[in-house]
């Protein structure tokens, strides 16, 4: 952290910063400049938080300087880490495509659409089984059932399957069927949640939250493993903004930005990001061709009667077109890479 | 909702859209226009969804038209709803004054702020048991000691607490200790502790989402009020934005426009929304003078020692200025009403 | 600046960015720290962009540590500013009332409505000659024919007037019938306007951007006393956000940071920040409250009938009602000042 | 427009709507529902401002529904509009790549440049001299000698040249020199610009300002269309969000979206949005992955050396190797098309 001192700071203000550096277990450094001068704040141990300095006498500015994440930052491991989602890498060289309904509607559904995707490419099955809405009043998803039916989809069709997890309680639940679980965007700061998940023994799928930092994502996901997990898996999903014309804001240069602060594998979800199927498909493309190491995209059979999100759910047609041009493209990225 | 078609929308494209909209259970009403037809969307009891008809072919634009809310809103309950926290009103005509430290750090420290504050005005003392923070090397709050600490200020000073809750586990344990419940921020969708405060005893302050649009904050206190615990008081805390000056821009425009839409009270904590007390002190009068209900602000008495957020807490002498500034501009505004 | 080195940064790299710093004629002072090494960025006379240093090898970071502006700090100048405007003072202690419609419609409605906001209490005539609009069809204002009736409204009434100039072809123009010449959001970076502004006899008021950061918006208003000309007033008019109940977000944090940073008066403009007269009132006496030292707002007799903006034009009678509170609400706050 | 009533709006209230709506020279059509009446207004020929209406008593919400652009609208021209820059087509089925500096520094380094951004396939060069700089202080561009070297690398290499024009009195000159006049993010919304842009004989591009939606976007090209010169080139360049870690976040999924609104050619502009050269590179790839037509990316043969922007711009050697992914991506997405 850097304190920037006010021109007209007196040596009596300085001298209570340092002492105020100091007292917090750190060393104080300061740097006179021709105009103002700045005090470094060197070799802090734990956390140390602008608000400690913001506010005392003199201070014009408190800029921190390092970054605060630790086992998350590619400072700490170089090398880039590979997740095994029952069996299937995800990170480092490897393109990993997870498809699959916003929700798991029935047996039949998921299974119709599971053996469609994975015809087309995709290794990795979603659904969701417990769903996070913004209404009360909305279909929740079919909880355990739903569950059960992801089971069967990988019994039938061999894929593995992510399905999101929305509390505590039914943490237990869902880590004994996925194969992957995924914590979504609005629990992205759910601490309590985030500490389970780094007790779990399976891989988990962050997302990105709807206004969070790439700091902030980072931090979430230094949760988990300062929990005693490390196979996360970054998802950016698009940010809130003031744009209109699609659903959220799709980050895309967040990917390349975060492969090169963290050695954790990120992928994209273009379909919660932009809401139409027909920003969907040029939007996927430009996620890999951005670098990402795969996506999650909605697919479903007969969108027009989806429970939800049928609006951005691709037709298995054309998410097999898809595939087959995401694949010319991550050659292309690889191949000059 | 109204479902505006293409210029070139084919006959057969309007009848599929009309049958959509009926195979929903509601009433499909064409509205031929100079250009284009649009489709009015009628009778819906349930949750329609713009994704259920934003995809479907010939159609441009789903539009909502009604708001999502029914309990919280006014045209459902046009009085103004008074809420109880432990004898002290909020609402409908009272201002409402919290006030406290960030976190609890100590029982010396919370008494010595408690009677600080209660002297200078405030009528319900906030301080932090469980704290969500971004890093989890950060300090994360004294936990049940902490909420002890809260009940000896409230024997020791008459004034009932607010405090906040991050998980299910421990609601029982604040719900006990608590005369009023805090959802923070980054739980306001977590829609799970959402329902559990429905079925609580003690009232609830839901503080607005970072990125929440109006209709989010409003339809997580439907989760609320649904669940059968209509004593919820909202909470403006700012919003995310591209503006660096603040920590988060406090969006006082919400006040007004959400006692319009509602009859729950809302109130506005200006110290997280802006990080700096010189920016406190004229954003709690920018909020009273808003039409805001009350204001929770931080208070150390110490505030170069606090072990979170000392830069935006007030030193006691500057809350009791605010005091009286604040009493002086509620009875103008509420004079001229 | 401060250059933040990686962790793996060599020695050769540091020597080079070392190097780069004095071939811009600054002194650069390296801070050993416990993991990395920064670089101090010193005696910068003129400006030093980030980008100068930020693409070096082995830098991780850029900081600018100083401001960017002088002659509009208050590090340059330390008392307020106070602007004429034909006769009436804005700033440092005076509270100044600028109304009147969106747009001057006809000598008649101009001077209707100015006799009406006098005599609740207007200091200074608003009115739109010339009016930037989103739309090529839209109505585009009287021009010359609007001025000359400002300068009866001026004659008749003794309020100076305010108005927009939006190109320097019609500055002159401008110039010669305003009391003060507004120069609107949309051009808050139009430079080669804001240069000629820096000529201009008259007082500016300068409209922030739509998306602007205060540093931004003090350098542009840098321009204009760079130009040789003093007398600016900022006015704080809403940004743009995610936020979508009110048509821009009031950022009234920024009125006290700016008069921090800066000599110049600070005003607000309630009525384009939220675009309905029932939220203008409260934001304008939010803004009196937050320590702004004026209010712009727009005043219609016939508000249904405006060409322009009716929706957020007060009703005279509102108005008047507003003065009163507003000048109880500025008396509370410069009396606890 | 659909204007939205309160439940409790009575008759007389509606009736006044409707006898509002006429008044404005438009068709009212009342849509009784369940809860509450909407009422349609129809065959608006000019434009018909939400605040009309939304304001008067009884109305809860005035939802425009039609878009308000026209001649750049699909609906108006359904075919793709190709535009020639000095021989070179921008838009339907071509691929351009425009590179060169952020400023022209001098003759010899625009040439250097310009032969090795030729050599690796860009078709256009570009480099400013007119500079919109934020800050007074810094660099302002080398002005007409700066469009003089333009012309020096249009008869040495053969390529066209696009510069930017930043006020109507340079206009004449730069369109004199530049075979496409860019018009920047900052001078969107510059209407008399526009409007001069309107007459100009040669090609505009047209960047997408900072906080612009893209109905305000493509209403900016309206006035170019309706001043009669039908040669436009939009350009996304990155809107201004809260995040940090790029300058500005590049709003990918505008170019599908705008192309399917607009027959306008679009290109992106990465090295403007990103800010880095690291992240330059990848977003490239993901602009034409996303199905732009063109990109404008800044390269320099000596960044370290640059006179602004240094930081984003590539290497030539990095611009080459770039060029073949972009083809070999182009024919991906345009094969698959």
């Amino acid at each position: 952290m850097l304190i920037v001192m006010k021109q007209l700071a007196t040596a009596d203000q300085i001298a209570a910063v340092v002492a105020a550096i100091e007292s917090r277990g750190c060393t104080a450094r300061p740097i006179p400049g021709g105009e103002r001068v700045s005090i470094g704040v060197l070799n802090n141990k734990g956390p140390v938080d602008v608000s400690f300095f913001s506010g005392l006498p003199g201070v014009k500015d408190a800029i921190p300087v390092t970054r605060p994440y630790k086992l998350v930052g590619r400072e700490f491991k170089p090398e880039d880490t590979v997740v095994d989602v029952g069996g299937v890498p995800i990170g480092n060289g490897h393109l990993t495509l997870i498809a699959g309904p916003c929700a798991i509607e029935s047996e039949q559904q998921a299974l119709t659409i599971a053996r469609l995707v994975r015809k087309a490419g995709a290794g990795i099955f979603r659904g969701g089984a417990f769903k996070p809405r913004t209404s009360p009043y909305s279909f929740q998803g079919l909880g355990e059932e739903g569950l059960k039916i992801l089971t069967r989809v990988r019994e039938e069709t061999g894929m593995p399957v992510v399905t999101e997890v929305i509390d505590e309680e039914s943490f237990d639940l869902v880590e004994a069927h996925a194969d992957m679980i995924q914590i979504g965007t609005r629990n992205m700061q759910n601490f309590s949640l985030l500490r389970r998940a780094g007790k779990a023994k399976k891989p988990v799928m962050l997302k990105r939250g709807m206004s969070a930092t790439i700091d902030e994502w980072l931090m979430a996901a230094e949760y988990i493993l300062e929990g005693g997990n490390a196979q996360v898996v970054l998802c950016e999903r698009g940010v809130r903004t003031f744009v209109r014309h699609s659903r959220n804001t799709l980050d895309l240069s967040a990917v390349p930005y975060v492969r090169n602060e963290s050695h954790l594998p990120v992928i994209v979800d273009p379909s919660h990001a932009v809401g139409r199927r027909d920003l969907v498909i040029p939007m996927s493309r430009a996620a890999i061709a951005g670098n990402a190491h795969g996506l999650m995209v909605e697919v479903h059979h007969e969108p027009e009667k989806a429970l939800s999100d049928g609006a951005q759910s691709l037709y298995p047609k054309q998410f097999e077109i898809l595939c087959e041009q995401i694949r010319a493209i991550f050659h292309t990225v690889t191949a000059g890479a």
